[in-house]
């Protein structure tokens, strides 16, 4: 069943990286004017920043920080490495409970030519490894099943039926998955892994955006909701059928639309929000 | 259980787009004389002649016709334009057939915004209106399931347990699978859905090439064996132990490769060939 059009921005959540040229104060300033309700920040939008402003800077502008971006990256070759990441996203909990985000969206990684199977294995243990820090911050982690095109080098997870099969056997209150429609609009178990998921009260957090034809970039060229093929309704209708109320966050990597005025790309986002998600 | 390394070239078949720039006769040439066994042809090298005679060329250069690339585009919106592809493909049967190859590689087709499973739905009816004549033909029709980053426009079959599934649903001696590494690798079912047509004597083709970190463009940018993360004897291994004894079909796709010296590249397939397929 579809889920009704959005009639208001209540549950509209912008990622900072959609509107990339403006720093995090432009970007609060110009959300928050046009009635934007959240805001998930990416950590290259706080760096050199206190995280604790900031996030009081976006609660002043009657903003909710739905979440911080992005944590993970897991899997390395040496155990050293693997240490190096652990305590990377130890660092990035305390960024999250200090900015106020409630979770982490986790890119959980993958090394090129390292078996998949070996490269969860990896991510399940790194997760593992942070869960009394996130537990002591009251920061949940969730994973992002990503596209199996980012399969060699961004993520070892990538339909949501693994990610719920790693939140299940990790098996703590902390840890969640991301439904983002990018990534995983192709698969045809999506119904039913959301309801799986669903059920099991672990749905973190649902982005929206759309898959152009063609894609011209296999990193930055994700559509405007209503550019693409995604049945972006159809989706949002099953993950709220679960009882989820969060936010519909808006994340878009678009060189182009970078490359144009953020102005007018924001009120975009707010038409084709209403009319196409 | 990983494949023994290729000693030899008596099961290396290369696909003519692989070295693009050459006429069907220069393939033929360069191929034979690198003793090259099979050869797979894409309708665009035949294209404006006789394929009899070009089947009887490559025979008499003492390779295999290995298969016929491409049919398949079946989904449309109106009946028309599906009525219309499967006249496309009566003929592609024909051209099969007058060209000695024994299948045909099917690229399902998908139209961007009308549903997944419709589209797959006219995919079955597709091949199915063309059963009669592949019978006739004694032509089989290889489904070859694509990358979920294809869904979009050209295959609403990515996996292989989709294709599996459609094979089955098809039930006929003459349509089997086709599994290519670049493809499918990243799928953690991979290895159990290739086990599941290798029992059903389905596995109609193996192509190999690798996927390349970063990965420039989502079409043409494919690597050459061991350039990348692909354990693509990994694949063969499973591939092999259902008993498939078919040719390994070296098919890249790369804008880099295509502008250079296509007798170097030749080469460097040869070297990859043993050294990482």
């Amino acid at each position: 069943m579809e889920a009704k059009p959005m009639t208001d921005f209540s549950k509209l959540c912008i990622h900072t990286i959609t509107t990339r040229p403006w720093p995090l104060d432009g970007a609060i300033r110009h959300y928050a004017a046009a009635g934007v309700a959240g805001i998930s920040v990416w950590r290259q939008a706080i760096e050199g920043q206190d995280p604790v402003q900031a996030g009081r800077r976006i609660r002043e502008a009657g903003m909710a920080v739905v979440s911080l971006v992005r944590g993970g990256f897991y899997p390395a070759l040496g155990k050293k490495d693997r240490q190096k990441a652990i305590r990377e996203n130890l660092r990035i909990i305390d960024e999250a409970a200090a900015l106020g985000a409630p979770h982490i969206v986790l890119v959980c990684g993958a090394v090129p030519g390292q078996p998949l199977g070996e490269s969860r294995k990896q991510i399940r243990e790194g997760i593992q490894a942070t869960l009394e820090h996130a537990a002591a911050a009251g920061v949940k982690l969730a994973i992002e099943p990503l596209h199996p095109m980012y399969a060699d080098s961004r993520s070892a997870v990538n339909t949501l039926s693994q990610a719920n099969d790693m939140a299940e056997a990790i098996d703590s209150p902390l840890v969640g998955v991301a439904v983002d429609v990018y990534h995983l609009w192709w698969d045809p178990q999506l119904e039913q892994q959301i309801r799986r998921c669903g059920r099991l009260g672990k749905i973190l957090a649902f982005h929206i955006c759309d898959w152009k034809s063609p894609t011209e970039d296999l990193l930055n060229d994700r559509g405007l909701m209503g550019e693409g093929c995604i049945p972006i309704r159809r989706i949002r209708g099953w993950v709220e059928s679960t009882g989820f109320a969060g936010f519909n966050e808006v994340e878009i990597f678009s060189t182009s639309r970078w490359a144009g005025d953020q102005e007018h790309w924001l009120q975009e986002i707010l038409r084709a929000y209403r009319e196409a998600s």
